[in-house]
């Protein structure tokens, strides 16, 4: 069951660091706050060597004083137990908790999550300070809930200290029992890696290191982060059971569902759509700007259908030597903000309350500058702040709705970040699809197949896209031909089912364990990539000649009559075979694609599915526009956010309520430029 | 004071190595420098593993020798201590004294400046090699003067060794005090980096470290360098007060103008203009060939108006491996000498007598060639020696001027080595300047602020730029508000004024210190780079539609109705507000430009302000051609240079005198490719 | 004398790793192999850890089994000894056996050839296993020779252990005897590097080391393989002599053709054409897809002129992180196994029979793909079994036949990896001559110059091109003049012979020892690089205006009146200075080209020569196609291999018969894509 947070309306809150200021300054700030309808603050996820100034020396005294000023102004507060950055005195004390390069070099203080999760001395420390924290505020009547650590696995998310290095000997002793059973699943007999051994094993440190060892230790990984945060996490649910649980991400080598469904009340997103814009058009054909963060935030969504943002962007950002953002448009900070609203955030804590004037952080900059006067950007978070006062109790606690979703899983993740055969695939067929669907405004969700997920979970859409799945099971093979046979359409690209689970080929035809199901086998491929030059389509009526094939070419052989030929390849020397083809299963469709998907791929797919947005009847916006529904049994209101610098003009087909002003549209709108509606459907 | 070279005619002298030829060779060496003209060869910096080819035991007869016959000759020499190149067996048995990369990893034998400047033990062998250097040749009749080791911080400016730790230590000891100054200059609350021991600090090992610890940083460095130069400066003022003391560079992360001040009697510079060329055209409208060594002699200059080159490049340049540099073609070595003469040079040093035929250097060519034989460069030295002979004494002591400056300052500069967010601009807007002051042949100088600077100092200058003073104190704002009270013109540009002396930002309105001086406030921002567009800028009658801001754009607010706004945002949605902004206050003017200056809108400030040539009633030329003035009370020779490999006609309009040839130019003169002319003011 | 493979037939053979599949799949593998003509299978290169579990227990009885079962099916063995890839155990026991990088940090176990050559306690293990597997297997009947190691210096061929270091000191004692000497040879006098204890000296590990000490590291390394190899291959003869001796190559830092006069009974090279194609077009006018490895292969000969290509690429290759190819198109696979055949290979084994499914090398594919089901490239690989039945008798033993030949040097090789100054000309001038040969189907051989070359070995060839000798001793000079004296024709390019054997620079002009016989002397030059522009050449009639020179402008001088001008330069300020020089000499021509060849030179020249194809009165073929001649004294076959993906038609002047059809061909014919025709001559 999904863990999702429990809101009774849409609530602001801002990140808030009163050890950065003098305490002259509280007052003003939380008075001000509430000016904006900011109820809640989170703090203290940095503040360790506040805590404990010496070690087993504790002062709680601090952050008390803040809450009993912030309870005064009807401020709560989330608090982050400290574990993110260990104080000065710790690291020099025991410089085994630090972190370490792949060569080795433990990772100085002076910056932050410079330690290790698998020091025995390091967890030791931290329960401890956990331990007399929660025991310290768990209390005070302005806490709502905690934050564990802070950002696992952001900037490092590779582990090379010596304890790492122990803690992963462990955990394959538990996986595998015996080094026979490692050799085999990692194929050590090539290259004479055998292991006789426990002592030899190490992480991989060594350029190319053997493929499923690499795939083991991302799994170690996130075992490792999930076990740190337990501890953390027992001791809270222990001491202080009545408020919640959560922890901020995403990032890599984190089974962050796995995670979510153990320890956590629901998981937290910190949201900074400037990221995505940065990395996102770069060789695009039509962009989507600031919607890399959608993705992002449907990923969330697969994880808790509601959950928090912990840190939302709120104006330029940037470190003093890189990560260079510019300043946010007029409207986009509120655009932003809906954009986590729609897609499930029912709490919206804003990063942060005032730039800082010192660290390496002086221009990830806040709601207020430096200087503390008025500017546009308090402002426009005291519009989302009025907004949310009038429409969060109807919004909160709705869900996002989709018909179409993608699979998606860890293992075929983990594996693609060494595997270039098929990893690189895999973002280049999501943004495909993701982009097609966003300009006919379908929503879509993500799945995340874990080994609990079911066919029910699966058969809440009409469509599915699993693009990529190189590591297939037979078992995962059989739930995807039960999804199709009641109705389900399936779709698969090139580079599906060859892998078991420990990255090892199987010795069938592709695509392996779902070769039947398809009703094809792959005769030949290749890769596609700088001079292998891809191949052209054809697909009458559908496709434009001279349409190319993007990441891999698979001559496809049809093996069942009930397969049937959609495209063909219409150059090289497999000119005139398939390249697509789709089987009627049950009451559904499996489609195979022996390449990457490509836009123009996933276009024509579309039409030819017939697929349309749920509101096509009721609104029709342009491209720049995501539109998205949030739902419960009794509501249901759809979201228009334009992400375009450009005012854009709707068409609202029936007389349709607008929730932020009350007005009722019909026939023409126009949207400002960053512009925001939510229609009462 | 500024400290100068004293010379009483221009003199020519050549790097010699002794120690890399048959012995056979030396006589015929120097009666072909002297056929020349050249007086002075520079020696022995390289050559420890010579003078104490074991620990404790001395050998100085070999320079002895040479000096002797040199001597004879009637050429005189520089000596270098030879502490940038530790012999084999020093650093095999003292490894502390090596440098260390930032992982920690010495810095082996090899290669040369691989040690640090803080081990105790390097400081001693110092000492004692120079001590017992200076004891040795102190009285010959040959010297003149002593350089310090050679290159300070050339290749590595960045010290990981032990020593060095300890000495940073040390060093923040005797600045704080106690380590609550430092936590607060360092805002070590910030990411809880807080110190509670002296000992828990070192050096930055880590990616973004703490910014501010990151200045510190190459201050420390900076005082380490010149408390290393003391050590020996000290030595030779003891033993032998009567000869100069110099050192050669401009390297990074060295307070050139304080070790000068303290130690030197004048500072010494390495002028390869090629390297500059290299560098220097990329990405520019109208390139400046060769004259980015003017910009490094203009702040030789600040130094020293009077200096020595110590080696001035005379052939084609590089390292075995890297650096590979071409010919220079005929003219270039000679108009090269005149533009470090220009600049105020008056001993000038080639980089060599001959091209090494062993070690990394083998390609570095001096002006001979391997083979010994006659060749151009030899010629073309000679015709410079020639000439040396016929102007050096009238040119000798006089002193470049200028009405123009620019100032800089280290805390600047090394803030914005690491801070992406003003750094960068500071370039950009010195590069603009310089080019349009240049083809308006209007001589620049540039002023180093340091805590001495007075307002005497700066009322030299009609007009100053001080583009991106993101650092400054309210003590530099009101000398600077002297300065434009009587009458001078200041320019700011973006970023000015919004951090202290320790890196950390204001909580005042930018520009901070000068903000009430300029009049304004900065209402809104963005930095501009990569994908975050510049704007458009209106300037009616001097900028052209459609000219784009760079690096930065500021929003101006006019908060004093003595500003005036000069041009205005012509695009985004700050269409309209001000972007350039002038004052009038007292008898001067103070201009803010909210970005960095690109060239258009230096040409059209330099328009406005009616900016003009000293020399514009006298001389007109193309801008191919830099032309400058060196003067004293009693005369003033204007020098043009064309940089151009093709000849060029100017215009003289007054008869004048041209001081190499002797002739009178009236009306249009030619100058051939490289061709130099200095003329009779 | 050349050590060749003796054959008397072409032979097919497979790489086989038994130990990779089910015990079950070996009968099968055998039977199909045999099915496609293939009779040799090479293995167990990476097995020590199955030979020898732990240390010291020995079990040869798998590959016993395996080759029993081998040898039931007439299928004979090649046995690698195991020592590329030391098991676990060992390097976790022995970590003084692995390899580091240059910081010194060892290079851990987890891939391949992570070993040292000099570790003691690791020759002493390779020792042990080699004799306990010759003395197990050397009298197996299947068995009919060994490979030492796999691919020497493949992936890494720098080496940092402490042994390493301990190895080169003893290796420069033995060299230079003194201190003395090899200072001298340094030239360490040079930035104080001066040696006063051997234990002072290291391998390199500073940035821009001194270039005499780099050079001598690479002749070590060399010779460091070669004594490791030695160790082996006394073994192997003292145990088994009746069984020959080989390696795989080609790889840096190794005199292959040392090596195996000393050691071997013949060279082996592994054939990946893939990997030249993707390097080999990039920039260049008309490419010559596949025929880098043309190149490879003519060196190859150079050492064997028959041969054993011990790895021939029959599929995609690449790892798991990189090294994407894609899959060779249909006739690829045949038409490069005729490439190795046409350059001297008479045992041809193919890599590898069946894909990996586990380990780094899962998309290395071998002709089986993981599904085990017939596909097309084993089918192509039946295809030439068939072809080698039928004309193998006829070819093996015949030897490539060409009248042009390139020299070459390890000492220049070697030093022109460090020195950017000669080292880039020397690709540059190669791939020049090498394409304009290839177009006018001209063969060539390469020589390798050693001690021992003689004047009989150069004079087999009409035209000698050895373009930029910049190591060049005196004894070399003679002898190349004793070769233009008889008549030869010799070609020198910039930068020839201005550096002595320790890469010391000779007091003498341009081109040093060679001067005297080209009659020339290089007066000025510059390099060419970025923009240091290129000059342009004028020759009447043979080059067109505005041929540009490439790498290097020498300005030439006339110093002997035999010596005529041929072309000059038409810019820059040595326009009408001589570019290139011819004179005769005796009976023969030296010519000298103050430049890096370009194809433009190289087509001039070669018209003004007249030189054209031997077979040029019996074939008319397009550039596409590559063609050859394999003679022996009775029979002479010429190759014709089309390298196009495109059918291209060529001209039999005389009625031929085509080996392969046994058809005869006259006139017109036409070769399909990837097209083999073997002509009777």
């Amino acid at each position: 069951m999904a863990r999702s947070i429990q809101m009774n309306e849409l609530t602001l809150g801002v990140c808030y660091y009163p050890e950065h200021w003098p305490e002259g300054l509280w007052e003003d700030d939380f008075r001000r706050m509430r000016e904006v309808n900011i109820s809640v603050i989170r703090m203290a996820e940095f503040s360790w060597a506040m805590l404990e100034p010496e070690e087993g020396v504790f002062d709680f005294s601090f952050f008390t004083r803040v809450m009993d000023l912030a309870q005064g102004y009807g401020l709560k507060v989330i608090l982050g137990t400290p574990t993110a950055t260990p104080p000065a005195w710790l690291t020099h004390k025991y410089p085994e908790v630090l972190n370490a390069t792949k060569e080795g070099v433990p990772i100085k203080h002076g910056m932050r999550r410079h330690y290790n999760y698998s020091s025995t001395k390091y967890r030791e420390l931290c329960e401890r300070i956990v331990r007399n924290m929660v025991n310290a505020y768990k209390d005070h009547p302005a806490v709502i809930g905690w934050q564990i650590d802070n950002e696992f696995n952001c900037e490092k998310n590779v582990f090379y200290a010596e304890a790492d290095h122990a803690a992963f000997r462990a955990w394959l002793k538990e996986k595998y029992g015996t080094l026979d059973h490692l050799n085999k699943a990692w194929g050590t007999v090539f290259w004479s890696q055998t292991y006789s051994d426990w002592e030899q094993l190490h992480l991989s440190q060594t350029e190319s290191p053997n493929p499923h060892l690499a795939l083991d230790e991302k799994r170690f990984i996130s075992d490792n982060v999930i076990s740190f945060a337990k501890l953390q996490a027992d001791i809270i649910r222990e001491l202080d059971p009545q408020h919640w649980v959560t922890t901020n991400g995403l990032f890599g080598h984190l089974n962050n569902h796995e995670m979510t469904d153990e320890l956590l009340d629901f998981f937290s997103y910190d949201s900074y759509p400037q990221f995505s814009t940065i990395f996102y058009n770069d060789d695009e054909i039509k962009p989507l700007r600031d919607r890399q963060s959608s993705i992002n935030l449907t990923n969330v969504r697969s994880i808790s259908p509601n959950f928090c943002v912990m840190e939302q962007q709120s104006g330029p950002g940037g470190w003093v030597d890189r990560i260079e953002m510019g300043t946010p448009r007029p409207g986009q900070i509120r655009l932003w903000s809906y954009q986590s609203v729609l897609h499930g955030t029912d709490l919206l804590v804003y990063f942060r309350w005032r730039t800082a004037t010192f660290g390496t952080e002086i221009y990830w900059h806040g709601i207020n500058d430096y200087h503390n006067q008025p500017n546009r950007r308090v402002r426009e978070v005291a519009q989302v702040g009025g907004e949310f006062a009038k429409i969060g109790a109807l919004i909160a606690g709705t869900a996002y709705k989709a018909e179409v979703a993608f699979i998606q899983d860890y293992n075929n993740i983990w594996d693609g970040e060494m595997d270039v055969w098929h990893g690189p695939l895999q973002w280049q067929s999501m943004r495909s699809w993701f982009k097609q669907l966003q300009y006919r405004h379908i929503p879509a969700d993500t799945i995340f197949l874990q080994p609990q997920t079911s066919l029910e979970d699966l058969a809440k859409y009409k469509v599915v896209v699993y693009p990529h799945p190189a590591i297939m099971t037979d078992e995962t093979a059989a739930l995807l031909a039960q999804y199709v046979e009641q109705g389900g359409k399936l779709f698969f690209g090139a580079r599906t089912g060859y892998k078991d689970l420990n990255g090892q080929c199987y010795m069938r035809p592709f695509p392996g364990p779902v070769a039947e199901l398809c009703g094809i086998t792959v005769e030949d491929f290749t890769l596609v990539k700088g001079r292998i030059k891809a191949a052209e389509l054809h697909w009458e009526g559908r496709l434009s000649e001279g349409t190319k094939t993007v990441g891999f070419n698979e001559v496809l052989s049809v093996q069942n009559p009930e397969a049937e030929v959609v495209a063909r390849y219409s150059s090289e020397y497999y000119e005139g075979e398939p390249a697509l083809t789709r089987r009627g299963y049950g009451q559904g469709q499996v489609w195979y694609y022996g390449a990457a998907y490509s836009e123009p791929v996933v276009d024509a797919i579309l039409d030819e599915l017939h697929l349309i947005s749920p509101l096509a009847d009721r609104i029709h916006a342009p491209e720049e526009v995501e539109i998205g529904i949030r739902a419960s049994d009794e509501a249901a209101y759809a979201f228009l956010l334009n992400y375009s610098d450009q005012a854009v003009t709707i068409q609202v087909k029936q007389a349709t309520k607008d929730l932020l002003t009350g007005d009722t549209l019909h026939n023409e709108a126009v949207m400002p430029a960053y512009g925001v509606l939510i229609l009462e459907l």
